[in-house]
């Protein structure tokens, strides 16, 4: 007696159990899956944003995480390779480990985009100060020097403004190396680009969306985003190149700068993505959705949007919820986390029904949220 | 250490554990709303729908399960009136048991519409065989002899097609008097109105949507229903009366019969319904959402429809989801049910992006269905 017929997935197992797990498990209970965690973050007083929708192991049960489903996913883009690469061996993981290794090393990356000939900011790998150096005369200054691994939100980033920093920086992270120095773009604005695989190999993009950071963090997405017309394709086209490079399955987003010439692919990210999260009312299957029907071998979902949209992530405290919802429009998601300096907490899509009326709308949001 | 400002209801307790009170908890957790939920039936096999989502506790726990919350709902419209009274009288219950009470008896719920003005079919109270004979004599024949509580689905009803068969009407039911006699109406259609109503008395109403039924049993809704505008205000007028008169907090739904002369009030369920299962992807703020905002203190939400979309629910036996999901627009609810005759095991939305595809793909799904 099964609950329904078994032509799918029944048990998806998820590396990670954050707000974008919580989120997936969201749209997978409709379509039948159930999902469990592997997590160690979480309390008993404060279970991990996943654990309200699912059984979470943690690390030192992987082996009986791993009996839990045929099929794995993951929220975490830094989840170990070695992990990423066992469950690859005795199941199935979506999206591939060669995805994800790609995803974890910048220079990687930026090689990956190089060889696919989508156009990226310029770049060299750095071992030494004497390869710094060399950057620095072929870049030119200012560059921002990097790890290749780790590090967001600014960390493990040196802004190298004249040849007088150079010896400064390799001294800050030369023990971090390879590192990989970037050239400095001056670019118009950032967007992304988020689009599903399926097992099939049926590619679905949503359309460009423009987002804004402060401090580093992504606070705000429009959805979707305007005068794209002249990227458009190059965006299509870039992230449908990597899709089939990595035989891709699943959801991902790709980065990108705006400037003069065009666009920049600056990174990308193998996992559902915190640009994509206005889809959930925004477009007509969200990214979880489609996430979800990918790996799970089903057909993937429209990602046109449904009326214009504008996200905006609640950063670090909570404003009063009661507010929150008078204003016509806006839909709430909370994470179930604590407040603590600069943690998303949970995002706000404000979708009026009416789109004369979203910039009246944003403003009273942005005012609650102190933006 | 909270994770969101105590600003209203954290924990909410919910009389039953259907799928009902699954869509409610769905909807109730991004807003950082936990539910836990009375219901006796599931195994641990099959748990029930809403088990994914909260603690389900049993009838003979139901001390423990008036600890947890201090704010209840319902989602089953037959929850006994002394566990309502109960709750009513050591915490906050919405909607109030004096809604419930009406709801439960046939008798009651009609006389309340004729009080409040609000047309309905012709009834007469039957008690004995004579007053059922007078019932025939003053409604006319044929009329619909039914138990005043319970049953549904066809169950404990007895079509009097002629003065011949008022006998065994009457021997086949009398033991359930008190019962109620209604007169057979010459109806076009069906249509329903779900409305909300706030802490503060604010009431919203969904528009009117169609249903069709087969054996009895809901299959389809459409949603908005077509040519209404000469039944819309009266159909708004009836809901908002019965709000104000219970004095009523969360939604509300009213079934009408469409005749030549009008709308007449058929019955009410004291909570989200299946005619408004459609509202989560085609009205701006789904039914499950305003329920949970109404009696959790919080301000309302839009319940303007999207886009036009058709309701179907799954019954007896699951299609397939990937022939589903292949389907533009179609949106699956699986309830986590094992397969039966004549049971609700899920439903699909339809709401493609153009509505003038609907039809076409209404037509695949209803053959996917075998409706």
């Amino acid at each position: 007696m099964t609950t329904q017929p078994a032509t799918h997935t029944q048990t998806l197992g998820i590396l990670g159990g954050g707000q974008l797990g919580r989120m997936l498990a969201q749209a997978a209970l409709p379509l039948g899956i159930g999902c469990v965690f592997l997590e160690d973050s979480g309390t008993a007083s404060e279970p991990c944003p996943a654990a309200s929708l699912g059984k979470v192991y943690k690390t030192d049960e992987f082996a009986v995480f791993l009996e839990q489903a045929d099929v794995f996913t993951l929220e975490f883009e830094n989840t170990p390779l070695d992990s990423a690469q066992t469950i690859s061996e005795q199941k199935t993981l979506y999206p591939p480990a060669t995805a994800l290794a790609v995803a974890q090393d910048r220079l990687k990356e930026k090689t990956t985009f190089v060889e696919l000939g989508i156009d990226t900011v310029p770049f060299r790998a750095v071992n030494n100060q004497l390869e710094l150096e060399q950057a620095a005369q072929e870049l030119g200054l200012p560059l921002v020097l990097k790890t290749t691994r780790g590090g967001y939100d600014g960390k493990g980033q040196y802004v190298v403004k004249t040849e007088g920093d150079i010896a400064a920086a390799w001294q800050d992270l030369g023990n971090h190396a390879p590192l990989i120095a970037e050239g400095f773009i001056d670019f118009e604005r950032e967007v992304s680009i988020i689009a599903v695989r399926g097992q099939d190999g049926e590619i679905k993009t949503y359309p460009l969306v423009e987002n804004h950071h402060v401090d580093g963090i992504l606070a705000r997405t429009h959805a979707p985003a305007e005068d794209v017309a002249n990227i458009d394709a190059a965006a299509i086209a870039a992230v449908s190149k990597l899709l089939n490079h990595f035989d891709y399955v699943g959801v991902l987003a790709l980065e990108l700068f705006v400037t003069q010439a065009g666009i920049l692919a600056n990174e990308i990210a193998p996992r559902v993505h915190n640009s994509g999260h206005y889809s959930i009312e925004g477009a007509m299957c969200s990214q979880f959705e489609n996430h979800i029907r990918a790996v799970a071998g089903l057909p993937l979902g429209s990602t046109d949007c449904v009326y214009p949209s504008v996200m905006l992530n609640i950063i670090s405290t909570h404003p009063s919820t009661a507010d929150v919802l008078a204003v016509e429009g806006a839909h709430l998601h909370l994470y179930g986390k604590s407040e603590r300096p600069a943690r998303k907490l949970g995002h706000i899509t404000l979708m009026p029904n009416n789109a004369s009326t979203l910039p009246k709308q944003l403003a009273k949001l942005e005012a609650l949220l102190k933006i």
